[in-house]
Protein backbone atom coordinates (compact mmCIF):
# COMPACT_ATOMS: atom_id res chain seq x y z
CA UNK A 1 0.00 0.00 0.00
CA UNK A 2 1.57 3.33 -1.07
CA UNK A 3 -0.01 5.05 1.19
CA UNK A 4 1.76 3.98 3.74
CA UNK A 5 3.80 6.36 6.31
CA UNK A 6 8.10 4.98 6.11
CA UNK A 7 10.62 6.65 5.79
CA UNK A 8 12.07 4.92 3.27
CA UNK A 9 9.34 3.62 1.41
CA UNK A 10 11.28 0.59 -0.22
CA UNK A 11 12.14 -1.06 3.20
CA UNK A 12 9.35 -3.10 3.76
CA UNK A 13 7.44 -2.41 7.40
CA UNK A 14 4.59 -4.25 9.78
CA UNK A 15 3.31 -3.42 13.44
CA UNK A 16 2.97 -5.94 16.09
CA UNK A 17 0.90 -5.37 18.63
CA UNK A 18 1.01 -6.86 21.58
CA UNK A 19 4.16 -8.08 23.44
CA UNK A 20 3.75 -11.34 25.34
CA UNK A 21 6.39 -14.20 24.80
CA UNK A 22 4.60 -14.66 21.23
CA UNK A 23 4.65 -11.30 20.26
CA UNK A 24 8.01 -10.75 20.99
CA UNK A 25 9.30 -13.12 19.66
CA UNK A 26 7.45 -12.38 15.97
CA UNK A 27 8.62 -8.53 16.53
CA UNK A 28 12.16 -9.99 17.21
CA UNK A 29 12.14 -12.30 13.85
CA UNK A 30 10.71 -9.34 12.01
CA UNK A 31 13.55 -6.90 13.42
CA UNK A 32 16.19 -9.80 12.27
CA UNK A 33 14.83 -9.72 8.66
CA UNK A 34 15.44 -6.02 8.19
CA UNK A 35 11.29 -4.71 8.39
CA UNK A 36 10.38 -1.51 9.99
CA UNK A 37 8.72 -3.17 13.04
CA UNK A 38 6.62 -0.86 14.89
CA UNK A 39 5.70 -2.22 18.71
CA UNK A 40 3.06 -1.37 21.16
CA UNK A 41 1.49 -3.34 23.79
CA UNK A 42 -1.03 -2.96 25.92
CA UNK A 43 0.50 -2.56 29.02
CA UNK A 44 3.76 -0.54 28.61
CA UNK A 45 7.16 -0.93 29.15
CA UNK A 46 7.56 -4.95 27.76
CA UNK A 47 8.95 -2.78 24.31
CA UNK A 48 12.53 -1.95 26.10
CA UNK A 49 14.96 -4.86 24.05
CA UNK A 50 13.25 -4.77 21.30
CA UNK A 51 13.67 -1.30 21.12
CA UNK A 52 17.06 -1.51 21.22
CA UNK A 53 17.41 -3.95 18.49
CA UNK A 54 15.74 -1.34 16.58
CA UNK A 55 11.67 -1.25 17.14
CA UNK A 56 10.08 2.06 16.99
CA UNK A 57 7.34 2.22 20.01
CA UNK A 58 4.21 3.41 19.27
CA UNK A 59 1.91 5.44 22.03
CA UNK A 60 -0.77 4.08 21.29
CA UNK A 61 -2.61 0.94 19.24
CA UNK A 62 -3.64 3.80 16.73
CA UNK A 63 -0.27 5.21 16.14
CA UNK A 64 1.18 1.81 16.23
CA UNK A 65 -1.31 0.40 13.42
CA UNK A 66 -0.97 3.87 11.30
CA UNK A 67 2.66 3.16 11.15
CA UNK A 68 2.43 -0.26 8.24
CA UNK A 69 0.08 -1.27 5.43
CA UNK A 70 -0.08 -4.86 7.87
CA UNK A 71 -0.54 -5.09 11.29
CA UNK A 72 -0.07 -8.53 13.21
CA UNK A 73 -1.15 -9.30 16.44
CA UNK A 74 -0.75 -12.27 18.28
CA UNK A 75 -2.68 -11.96 21.69
CA UNK A 76 -4.35 -15.30 23.69
CA UNK A 77 -7.35 -15.01 21.90
CA UNK A 78 -10.26 -13.41 20.41
CA UNK A 79 -11.61 -11.44 23.22
CA UNK A 80 -8.74 -9.84 23.40
CA UNK A 81 -7.83 -9.18 19.85
CA UNK A 82 -11.61 -7.39 19.73
CA UNK A 83 -10.52 -5.56 22.67
CA UNK A 84 -7.58 -3.92 20.88
CA UNK A 85 -8.85 -3.84 17.28
CA UNK A 86 -12.25 -3.12 17.57
CA UNK A 87 -11.61 0.06 19.22
CA UNK A 88 -13.34 3.04 17.18
CA UNK A 89 -9.70 5.14 17.11
CA UNK A 90 -8.12 1.70 15.96
CA UNK A 91 -10.76 0.73 13.53
CA UNK A 92 -10.65 4.18 11.80
CA UNK A 93 -6.64 4.17 11.46
CA UNK A 94 -6.89 0.29 9.95
CA UNK A 95 -9.00 1.76 7.17
CA UNK A 96 -7.23 0.64 3.99
CA UNK A 97 -4.41 -1.44 5.50
CA UNK A 98 -4.37 -5.37 6.36
CA UNK A 99 -4.22 -6.91 9.64
CA UNK A 100 -2.84 -10.55 9.93
CA UNK A 101 -4.45 -11.86 13.01
CA UNK A 102 -2.38 -15.03 14.38
CA UNK A 103 -4.18 -15.21 17.81
CA UNK A 104 -5.55 -18.73 18.31
CA UNK A 105 -9.39 -19.17 18.44
CA UNK A 106 -12.42 -20.71 16.94
CA UNK A 107 -13.13 -20.89 13.23
CA UNK A 108 -16.51 -18.91 13.78
CA UNK A 109 -14.49 -15.89 15.81
CA UNK A 110 -12.51 -15.68 12.71
CA UNK A 111 -15.04 -15.54 10.45
CA UNK A 112 -16.86 -13.00 12.55
CA UNK A 113 -13.37 -10.92 12.76
CA UNK A 114 -13.60 -11.03 9.29
CA UNK A 115 -16.68 -9.17 8.84
CA UNK A 116 -15.93 -6.47 10.80
CA UNK A 117 -13.10 -6.23 8.96
CA UNK A 118 -14.89 -5.98 5.55
CA UNK A 119 -17.60 -3.42 6.98
CA UNK A 120 -14.64 -0.80 7.91
CA UNK A 121 -12.77 -1.54 4.49
CA UNK A 122 -9.63 -3.31 6.88
CA UNK A 123 -8.33 -6.23 4.90
CA UNK A 124 -7.68 -9.16 7.01
CA UNK A 125 -6.06 -12.42 7.15
CA UNK A 126 -6.52 -15.28 9.40
CA UNK A 127 -3.90 -17.40 10.93
CA UNK A 128 -2.33 -20.04 13.28
CA UNK A 129 0.89 -20.52 14.60
CA UNK A 130 1.63 -24.34 15.50
CA UNK A 131 5.38 -24.25 16.73
CA UNK A 132 6.21 -23.05 20.11
CA UNK A 133 7.73 -19.23 20.19
CA UNK A 134 11.72 -20.99 20.14
CA UNK A 135 10.70 -21.83 16.31
CA UNK A 136 10.09 -18.22 15.12
CA UNK A 137 12.31 -16.97 13.02
CA UNK A 138 13.82 -20.32 12.43
CA UNK A 139 12.84 -23.58 9.59
CA UNK A 140 10.94 -24.45 12.13
CA UNK A 141 8.16 -22.45 12.54
CA UNK A 142 4.81 -23.64 10.86
CA UNK A 143 2.15 -20.89 10.23
CA UNK A 144 -0.98 -21.26 8.74
CA UNK A 145 -3.42 -18.65 6.94
CA UNK A 146 -6.49 -18.35 5.41
CA UNK A 147 -8.81 -14.84 3.30
CA UNK A 148 -8.35 -13.91 0.28
CA UNK A 149 -5.58 -14.80 -1.65
CA UNK A 150 -4.72 -11.41 -3.16
CA UNK A 151 -4.19 -9.98 0.19
CA UNK A 152 -2.14 -12.63 1.43
CA UNK A 153 0.20 -12.84 -2.14
CA UNK A 154 0.73 -8.46 -1.01
CA UNK A 155 1.73 -9.49 2.46
CA UNK A 156 3.84 -12.86 2.07
CA UNK A 157 6.78 -11.35 1.32
CA UNK A 158 6.35 -9.96 4.97
CA UNK A 159 5.18 -12.27 6.73
CA UNK A 160 8.46 -14.85 5.14
CA UNK A 161 10.11 -12.75 7.20
CA UNK A 162 9.43 -15.09 9.99
CA UNK A 163 11.03 -17.67 8.47
CA UNK A 164 9.88 -21.27 8.75
CA UNK A 165 6.78 -23.46 6.50
CA UNK A 166 3.73 -21.02 5.24
CA UNK A 167 0.40 -22.43 3.53
CA UNK A 168 -2.23 -20.34 2.60
CA UNK A 169 -5.25 -22.67 3.04
CA UNK A 170 -8.27 -21.27 1.32
CA UNK A 171 -10.15 -17.84 1.03
CA UNK A 172 -12.24 -18.43 4.20
CA UNK A 173 -11.36 -16.42 6.81
CA UNK A 174 -11.99 -19.50 9.34
CA UNK A 175 -10.02 -22.02 7.43
CA UNK A 176 -6.47 -21.50 9.50
CA UNK A 177 -8.61 -21.98 13.04
CA UNK A 178 -10.53 -25.27 11.36
CA UNK A 179 -7.06 -26.78 10.95
CA UNK A 180 -5.26 -25.02 14.26
CA UNK A 181 -8.53 -26.28 16.38
CA UNK A 182 -8.32 -29.87 14.58
CA UNK A 183 -4.33 -29.76 15.14
CA UNK A 184 -4.81 -28.66 18.71
CA UNK A 185 -7.23 -31.76 19.12
CA UNK A 186 -4.65 -34.30 18.28
CA UNK A 187 -1.92 -32.46 20.30
CA UNK A 188 -3.49 -32.39 23.70
CA UNK A 189 -5.21 -34.87 23.26
CA UNK A 190 -2.25 -37.14 22.75
CA UNK A 191 -0.65 -35.46 25.86
CA UNK A 192 -3.36 -35.80 27.66
CA UNK A 193 -2.62 -39.77 26.98
CA UNK A 194 0.98 -38.96 28.38
CA UNK A 195 0.61 -37.30 31.14
CA UNK A 196 -1.75 -40.12 31.91
CA UNK A 197 0.45 -43.03 30.93
CA UNK A 198 2.84 -41.31 32.97
CA UNK A 199 0.81 -41.68 36.26
CA UNK A 200 -0.05 -45.07 35.49
CA UNK A 201 3.74 -46.58 34.43
CA UNK A 202 4.67 -44.42 38.04
CA UNK A 203 2.00 -46.27 40.09
CA UNK A 204 3.36 -49.76 38.35
CA UNK A 205 7.08 -48.45 39.78
CA UNK A 206 8.50 -47.25 36.08
CA UNK A 207 9.68 -44.03 35.91
CA UNK A 208 8.77 -41.50 33.56
CA UNK A 209 12.69 -41.51 32.32
CA UNK A 210 11.98 -45.53 31.44
CA UNK A 211 9.49 -45.29 29.54
CA UNK A 212 9.64 -42.14 27.46
CA UNK A 213 12.25 -44.10 24.76
CA UNK A 214 9.43 -46.92 24.42
CA UNK A 215 6.56 -43.33 24.03
CA UNK A 216 8.50 -42.15 21.61
CA UNK A 217 8.34 -45.41 19.20
CA UNK A 218 5.18 -44.80 19.72
CA UNK A 219 4.82 -41.23 19.01
CA UNK A 220 7.07 -42.23 15.58
CA UNK A 221 4.21 -44.65 14.69
CA UNK A 222 1.53 -42.26 15.04
CA UNK A 223 2.17 -40.09 11.73
CA UNK A 224 2.25 -43.20 8.65
CA UNK A 225 -0.94 -44.20 10.63
CA UNK A 226 -2.34 -40.53 10.86
CA UNK A 227 -1.91 -40.83 6.55
CA UNK A 228 -2.98 -44.19 6.53
CA UNK A 229 -6.59 -43.43 8.59
CA UNK A 230 -7.00 -40.20 6.71
CA UNK A 231 -7.32 -42.47 3.32
CA UNK A 232 -10.23 -44.29 5.30
CA UNK A 233 -11.94 -41.58 6.67
CA UNK A 234 -12.12 -39.95 3.25
CA UNK A 235 -13.28 -42.72 1.64
CA UNK A 236 -15.64 -44.09 4.19
CA UNK A 237 -14.30 -47.21 4.24
CA UNK A 238 -12.53 -47.80 7.89
CA UNK A 239 -11.02 -50.82 6.89
CA UNK A 240 -10.53 -53.00 11.15
CA UNK A 241 -7.44 -55.22 8.88
CA UNK A 242 -5.63 -55.98 11.47
CA UNK A 243 -6.55 -53.91 14.17
CA UNK A 244 -10.40 -54.05 14.35
CA UNK A 245 -12.18 -51.62 17.09
CA UNK A 246 -13.43 -55.11 18.97
CA UNK A 247 -9.51 -55.75 19.79
CA UNK A 248 -8.74 -51.57 20.50
CA UNK A 249 -11.88 -51.42 23.28
CA UNK A 250 -10.44 -54.70 24.59
CA UNK A 251 -7.39 -52.55 25.35
CA UNK A 252 -8.75 -49.67 26.26
CA UNK A 253 -10.61 -51.61 28.76
CA UNK A 254 -7.49 -53.07 30.18
CA UNK A 255 -6.14 -49.53 30.51
CA UNK A 256 -9.54 -48.33 32.66
CA UNK A 257 -9.27 -51.36 34.60
CA UNK A 258 -5.24 -51.21 35.77
CA UNK A 259 -5.59 -47.50 36.44
CA UNK A 260 -8.77 -47.28 38.58
CA UNK A 261 -6.98 -50.55 40.15
CA UNK A 262 -4.52 -48.20 40.99
CA UNK A 263 -6.80 -45.29 42.16
CA UNK A 264 -6.11 -43.21 39.04
CA UNK A 265 -8.65 -41.11 37.40
CA UNK A 266 -9.35 -42.88 34.32
CA UNK A 267 -11.75 -40.65 32.55
CA UNK A 268 -10.53 -39.47 28.99
CA UNK A 269 -9.69 -43.51 28.53
CA UNK A 270 -13.08 -44.06 29.69
CA UNK A 271 -14.45 -41.60 27.37
CA UNK A 272 -12.19 -43.16 24.50
CA UNK A 273 -13.73 -46.36 25.32
CA UNK A 274 -16.97 -45.27 25.32
CA UNK A 275 -16.94 -44.81 21.38
CA UNK A 276 -15.15 -47.54 20.60
CA UNK A 277 -18.27 -49.59 22.28
CA UNK A 278 -20.64 -46.93 20.33
CA UNK A 279 -19.03 -48.45 17.36
CA UNK A 280 -18.90 -51.81 18.92
CA UNK A 281 -22.24 -51.66 19.68
CA UNK A 282 -23.86 -50.32 16.48
CA UNK A 283 -22.38 -53.38 14.22
CA UNK A 284 -19.15 -52.27 13.52
CA UNK A 285 -17.01 -54.24 15.86
CA UNK A 286 -15.20 -55.57 12.51
CA UNK A 287 -14.12 -52.02 11.21
CA UNK A 288 -11.23 -49.86 12.38
CA UNK A 289 -11.45 -47.19 15.08
CA UNK A 290 -11.79 -44.46 12.38
CA UNK A 291 -15.53 -45.60 12.16
CA UNK A 292 -15.69 -43.67 15.13
CA UNK A 293 -15.74 -40.68 13.14
CA UNK A 294 -18.55 -41.42 12.06
CA UNK A 295 -20.37 -41.39 15.32
CA UNK A 296 -19.40 -38.44 16.94
CA UNK A 297 -22.05 -36.10 15.44
CA UNK A 298 -24.60 -36.32 17.92
CA UNK A 299 -27.51 -34.74 15.97
CA UNK B 1 16.18 -77.41 28.29
CA UNK B 2 17.64 -81.23 27.54
CA UNK B 3 14.51 -83.28 28.25
CA UNK B 4 12.77 -81.19 24.81
CA UNK B 5 12.03 -84.34 22.03
CA UNK B 6 13.33 -82.93 19.22
CA UNK B 7 14.40 -85.24 16.32
CA UNK B 8 17.60 -82.79 16.13
CA UNK B 9 19.06 -81.53 19.37
CA UNK B 10 20.86 -78.98 17.83
CA UNK B 11 17.90 -77.14 16.37
CA UNK B 12 15.89 -74.75 17.77
CA UNK B 13 12.40 -75.37 18.41
CA UNK B 14 9.21 -73.79 19.71
CA UNK B 15 5.72 -74.35 20.16
CA UNK B 16 3.31 -71.59 18.88
CA UNK B 17 -0.31 -71.68 21.02
CA UNK B 18 -2.96 -70.20 19.08
CA UNK B 19 -3.02 -69.28 15.56
CA UNK B 20 -4.56 -65.80 15.03
CA UNK B 21 -2.85 -63.09 13.07
CA UNK B 22 -0.51 -62.51 15.40
CA UNK B 23 0.03 -66.22 16.61
CA UNK B 24 0.60 -66.98 12.76
CA UNK B 25 2.95 -64.36 12.10
CA UNK B 26 5.09 -65.41 15.07
CA UNK B 27 5.14 -68.96 14.03
CA UNK B 28 5.77 -68.00 10.34
CA UNK B 29 8.79 -65.89 11.54
CA UNK B 30 10.12 -68.70 13.29
CA UNK B 31 9.77 -70.76 10.33
CA UNK B 32 11.62 -68.41 8.18
CA UNK B 33 14.51 -68.08 10.88
CA UNK B 34 14.86 -72.35 10.59
CA UNK B 35 13.14 -72.69 13.96
CA UNK B 36 11.57 -76.44 14.59
CA UNK B 37 7.91 -75.13 15.27
CA UNK B 38 5.33 -76.75 16.66
CA UNK B 39 1.37 -75.20 16.41
CA UNK B 40 -1.52 -75.82 17.90
CA UNK B 41 -4.99 -73.65 18.02
CA UNK B 42 -8.40 -73.94 19.55
CA UNK B 43 -10.19 -74.52 16.33
CA UNK B 44 -8.49 -76.52 13.86
CA UNK B 45 -7.93 -75.37 10.17
CA UNK B 46 -5.93 -72.40 10.62
CA UNK B 47 -2.31 -74.11 10.56
CA UNK B 48 -2.70 -75.76 6.83
CA UNK B 49 -0.14 -72.68 4.85
CA UNK B 50 2.20 -72.96 8.21
CA UNK B 51 2.74 -76.77 7.36
CA UNK B 52 3.24 -76.04 4.10
CA UNK B 53 5.91 -74.22 5.02
CA UNK B 54 7.12 -76.76 7.76
CA UNK B 55 5.12 -75.96 10.50
CA UNK B 56 4.49 -79.45 12.85
CA UNK B 57 0.86 -79.33 13.88
CA UNK B 58 -0.15 -81.34 16.97
CA UNK B 59 -3.53 -82.74 18.25
CA UNK B 60 -3.84 -80.88 20.91
CA UNK B 61 -2.27 -77.69 23.20
CA UNK B 62 -0.80 -80.44 25.82
CA UNK B 63 0.66 -82.44 22.66
CA UNK B 64 2.17 -79.14 21.30
CA UNK B 65 3.37 -77.70 24.48
CA UNK B 66 5.42 -81.60 25.34
CA UNK B 67 7.30 -80.95 21.39
CA UNK B 68 9.60 -77.55 22.79
CA UNK B 69 11.21 -76.41 25.75
CA UNK B 70 9.60 -73.03 25.07
CA UNK B 71 5.63 -72.39 24.73
CA UNK B 72 4.94 -68.75 23.13
CA UNK B 73 1.12 -68.03 23.38
CA UNK B 74 -0.23 -64.86 22.18
CA UNK B 75 -4.20 -64.63 22.72
CA UNK B 76 -6.34 -62.02 22.68
CA UNK B 77 -6.08 -61.86 26.81
CA UNK B 78 -5.58 -63.71 29.71
CA UNK B 79 -9.20 -65.22 30.12
CA UNK B 80 -8.09 -67.09 26.86
CA UNK B 81 -4.55 -67.90 27.85
CA UNK B 82 -6.02 -69.37 30.76
CA UNK B 83 -8.36 -71.27 29.44
CA UNK B 84 -6.16 -73.17 27.28
CA UNK B 85 -2.44 -73.28 29.92
CA UNK B 86 -4.53 -73.59 32.57
CA UNK B 87 -6.01 -77.04 31.84
CA UNK B 88 -4.31 -79.87 33.87
CA UNK B 89 -3.44 -81.58 31.28
CA UNK B 90 -1.96 -79.29 29.50
CA UNK B 91 -0.36 -77.79 32.84
CA UNK B 92 1.29 -80.95 33.31
CA UNK B 93 2.96 -81.11 30.19
CA UNK B 94 4.53 -77.73 30.26
CA UNK B 95 5.98 -78.82 33.92
CA UNK B 96 9.63 -77.80 33.49
CA UNK B 97 9.23 -76.34 30.46
CA UNK B 98 8.53 -72.26 29.64
CA UNK B 99 6.23 -70.19 28.44
CA UNK B 100 6.48 -67.19 26.98
CA UNK B 101 3.06 -65.02 26.89
CA UNK B 102 3.45 -62.78 24.67
CA UNK B 103 -0.60 -61.97 25.34
CA UNK B 104 -1.53 -58.54 26.34
CA UNK B 105 -3.65 -57.63 29.84
CA UNK B 106 -2.93 -55.66 32.60
CA UNK B 107 0.10 -56.56 34.84
CA UNK B 108 -2.29 -57.64 37.77
CA UNK B 109 -2.84 -60.41 35.80
CA UNK B 110 0.49 -61.36 34.13
CA UNK B 111 1.87 -61.46 37.77
CA UNK B 112 -1.50 -63.83 38.80
CA UNK B 113 -0.02 -66.55 36.00
CA UNK B 114 3.52 -65.90 36.62
CA UNK B 115 2.19 -67.57 40.20
CA UNK B 116 0.36 -70.15 39.00
CA UNK B 117 3.73 -71.24 36.41
CA UNK B 118 5.65 -71.09 39.86
CA UNK B 119 3.16 -73.41 41.75
CA UNK B 120 3.46 -76.00 39.00
CA UNK B 121 7.38 -75.74 37.97
CA UNK B 122 6.77 -73.86 34.57
CA UNK B 123 9.27 -71.05 33.94
CA UNK B 124 7.39 -68.00 32.87
CA UNK B 125 8.13 -64.76 30.77
CA UNK B 126 5.42 -62.21 30.47
CA UNK B 127 5.89 -60.12 27.33
CA UNK B 128 4.22 -57.59 25.23
CA UNK B 129 4.16 -57.07 21.42
CA UNK B 130 4.55 -53.56 20.57
CA UNK B 131 3.91 -53.12 16.48
CA UNK B 132 1.47 -54.80 14.10
CA UNK B 133 1.62 -58.17 12.58
CA UNK B 134 3.47 -57.14 9.46
CA UNK B 135 6.23 -56.45 11.59
CA UNK B 136 7.19 -59.63 13.07
CA UNK B 137 9.98 -60.77 11.41
CA UNK B 138 11.23 -57.38 10.51
CA UNK B 139 13.97 -55.15 12.33
CA UNK B 140 10.58 -53.05 12.97
CA UNK B 141 9.22 -54.98 15.70
CA UNK B 142 9.19 -54.61 18.99
CA UNK B 143 8.99 -56.94 22.17
CA UNK B 144 9.06 -56.32 26.02
CA UNK B 145 9.75 -58.83 28.22
CA UNK B 146 10.32 -59.38 32.07
CA UNK B 147 10.52 -61.90 33.83
CA UNK B 148 13.52 -64.10 35.90
CA UNK B 149 16.74 -63.01 33.73
CA UNK B 150 18.52 -66.19 33.49
CA UNK B 151 15.53 -67.80 31.93
CA UNK B 152 14.90 -64.74 29.42
CA UNK B 153 18.69 -65.38 28.94
CA UNK B 154 18.40 -68.70 28.30
CA UNK B 155 15.31 -67.94 25.74
CA UNK B 156 17.01 -64.99 24.15
CA UNK B 157 18.50 -67.18 21.26
CA UNK B 158 15.18 -68.36 20.06
CA UNK B 159 12.59 -65.40 20.96
CA UNK B 160 15.42 -63.48 18.30
CA UNK B 161 14.17 -65.47 15.70
CA UNK B 162 11.37 -63.33 15.63
CA UNK B 163 13.52 -60.30 14.88
CA UNK B 164 12.87 -56.45 15.60
CA UNK B 165 13.83 -55.19 18.83
CA UNK B 166 13.80 -57.18 22.52
CA UNK B 167 14.29 -55.42 25.67
CA UNK B 168 14.39 -57.40 29.02
CA UNK B 169 12.36 -54.80 31.48
CA UNK B 170 13.06 -56.92 34.66
CA UNK B 171 12.25 -59.86 37.09
CA UNK B 172 8.79 -58.30 37.71
CA UNK B 173 6.84 -60.47 35.66
CA UNK B 174 4.27 -57.42 35.76
CA UNK B 175 6.58 -54.87 34.13
CA UNK B 176 6.58 -55.78 30.51
CA UNK B 177 2.42 -55.57 31.16
CA UNK B 178 2.76 -51.71 32.83
CA UNK B 179 4.79 -50.74 29.76
CA UNK B 180 2.61 -52.36 27.23
CA UNK B 181 -0.60 -50.61 29.25
CA UNK B 182 0.76 -47.46 29.42
CA UNK B 183 2.23 -47.38 25.58
CA UNK B 184 -1.03 -48.12 24.53
CA UNK B 185 -2.25 -45.42 26.83
CA UNK B 186 -0.41 -42.85 24.87
CA UNK B 187 -1.72 -44.38 21.56
CA UNK B 188 -5.02 -44.66 21.92
CA UNK B 189 -5.66 -41.53 23.62
CA UNK B 190 -3.87 -39.87 20.99
CA UNK B 191 -5.82 -41.90 18.12
CA UNK B 192 -8.87 -40.78 19.65
CA UNK B 193 -7.58 -36.98 19.21
CA UNK B 194 -6.93 -37.96 15.63
CA UNK B 195 -10.57 -39.39 14.71
CA UNK B 196 -11.85 -36.60 16.49
CA UNK B 197 -9.93 -33.85 14.73
CA UNK B 198 -11.03 -35.63 11.66
CA UNK B 199 -14.65 -35.14 12.84
CA UNK B 200 -14.16 -31.76 13.19
CA UNK B 201 -11.67 -30.79 10.08
CA UNK B 202 -15.12 -32.74 8.17
CA UNK B 203 -17.58 -30.93 10.23
CA UNK B 204 -15.69 -27.72 8.79
CA UNK B 205 -15.16 -28.46 5.49
CA UNK B 206 -11.86 -29.98 5.95
CA UNK B 207 -10.81 -33.47 4.32
CA UNK B 208 -8.78 -35.79 6.19
CA UNK B 209 -6.32 -36.00 3.69
CA UNK B 210 -5.81 -31.71 3.61
CA UNK B 211 -5.92 -32.51 7.36
CA UNK B 212 -3.24 -35.21 7.39
CA UNK B 213 0.09 -33.82 6.60
CA UNK B 214 -0.27 -31.12 9.01
CA UNK B 215 -1.32 -34.30 11.59
CA UNK B 216 1.90 -36.05 10.56
CA UNK B 217 3.70 -32.56 11.56
CA UNK B 218 2.09 -32.68 15.09
CA UNK B 219 2.88 -36.34 15.79
CA UNK B 220 6.65 -35.39 14.73
CA UNK B 221 6.66 -32.77 17.14
CA UNK B 222 5.50 -35.46 20.03
CA UNK B 223 8.65 -37.39 20.39
CA UNK B 224 10.81 -34.71 21.86
CA UNK B 225 8.33 -33.54 23.76
CA UNK B 226 7.96 -36.71 25.31
CA UNK B 227 11.68 -36.90 26.58
CA UNK B 228 11.17 -33.71 27.98
CA UNK B 229 7.96 -33.90 29.20
CA UNK B 230 9.43 -37.19 31.45
CA UNK B 231 12.15 -35.33 33.15
CA UNK B 232 9.57 -32.61 34.26
CA UNK B 233 7.65 -35.79 35.93
CA UNK B 234 10.76 -37.29 37.79
CA UNK B 235 11.88 -34.29 38.61
CA UNK B 236 8.49 -33.41 39.66
CA UNK B 237 8.79 -29.37 37.98
CA UNK B 238 6.21 -29.53 35.84
CA UNK B 239 7.96 -26.26 34.37
CA UNK B 240 5.02 -24.10 32.44
CA UNK B 241 7.68 -22.26 30.77
CA UNK B 242 6.20 -20.95 27.60
CA UNK B 243 3.54 -23.20 27.88
CA UNK B 244 1.57 -22.79 30.65
CA UNK B 245 -1.53 -24.80 31.48
CA UNK B 246 -4.31 -21.81 31.51
CA UNK B 247 -2.98 -21.43 27.98
CA UNK B 248 -3.62 -25.10 26.94
CA UNK B 249 -7.17 -24.87 28.92
CA UNK B 250 -8.09 -21.70 26.65
CA UNK B 251 -7.36 -24.05 23.29
CA UNK B 252 -8.97 -27.09 24.89
CA UNK B 253 -11.72 -25.23 25.23
CA UNK B 254 -11.48 -23.98 22.36
CA UNK B 255 -12.17 -27.03 20.68
CA UNK B 256 -14.75 -28.24 22.71
CA UNK B 257 -17.03 -25.34 21.98
CA UNK B 258 -15.84 -25.45 18.43
CA UNK B 259 -16.78 -29.44 18.76
CA UNK B 260 -20.03 -29.08 20.64
CA UNK B 261 -21.03 -25.63 18.14
CA UNK B 262 -21.51 -28.72 15.38
CA UNK B 263 -23.28 -31.06 17.11
CA UNK B 264 -19.91 -33.44 17.45
CA UNK B 265 -19.31 -35.54 21.33
CA UNK B 266 -16.71 -33.77 22.73
CA UNK B 267 -16.23 -36.19 25.63
CA UNK B 268 -12.43 -37.49 25.32
CA UNK B 269 -11.22 -33.31 25.16
CA UNK B 270 -13.72 -32.27 27.62
CA UNK B 271 -12.10 -34.99 30.21
CA UNK B 272 -8.58 -33.54 29.23
CA UNK B 273 -9.61 -30.25 29.94
CA UNK B 274 -11.50 -31.11 33.63
CA UNK B 275 -7.87 -32.31 34.46
CA UNK B 276 -6.28 -29.16 33.20
CA UNK B 277 -8.64 -27.40 35.26
CA UNK B 278 -8.43 -29.68 37.96
CA UNK B 279 -4.51 -27.93 37.88
CA UNK B 280 -5.49 -24.26 37.78
CA UNK B 281 -8.33 -24.42 40.50
CA UNK B 282 -5.36 -26.22 42.82
CA UNK B 283 -2.94 -23.03 41.78
CA UNK B 284 -1.03 -24.46 39.31
CA UNK B 285 -1.92 -22.62 36.31
CA UNK B 286 1.36 -21.23 35.97
CA UNK B 287 3.00 -25.12 35.67
CA UNK B 288 3.53 -27.06 32.78
CA UNK B 289 0.25 -29.56 31.56
CA UNK B 290 3.04 -32.51 33.10
CA UNK B 291 1.43 -31.46 37.03
CA UNK B 292 -1.92 -33.22 36.08
CA UNK B 293 0.45 -36.68 36.68
CA UNK B 294 -0.16 -35.30 40.18
CA UNK B 295 -3.63 -35.09 40.06
CA UNK B 296 -4.77 -37.93 39.05
CA UNK B 297 -4.72 -39.84 42.00
CA UNK B 298 -7.89 -39.94 43.53
CA UNK B 299 -7.06 -41.73 46.98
Amino acid sequence: MSSSPEQNPSRPSVTVLGLGPMGRALAGAFLDAGVRTTVWNRTPGREGDLVERGAVPAASAEEAVAASPLTVICLVNYDATDSVLRRPEVTAALKGRTVANLSADTPERARDTGRWAEEHGIGYLDGAIMTPTPSIGTPEGVFLHSGPEPLYAEHRPVLGALGGSHSHLGEDVGRAAAYDLALLDIFWTAMSGYVHALALARAEGVTARELAPFAQGIGAILPPLFREWAEDVDTRTYSGEGNPVTSGLSTMEHVVHAAEGHGLDASVMRATAALARRAVDRGHGADGFTRVTELLDLR
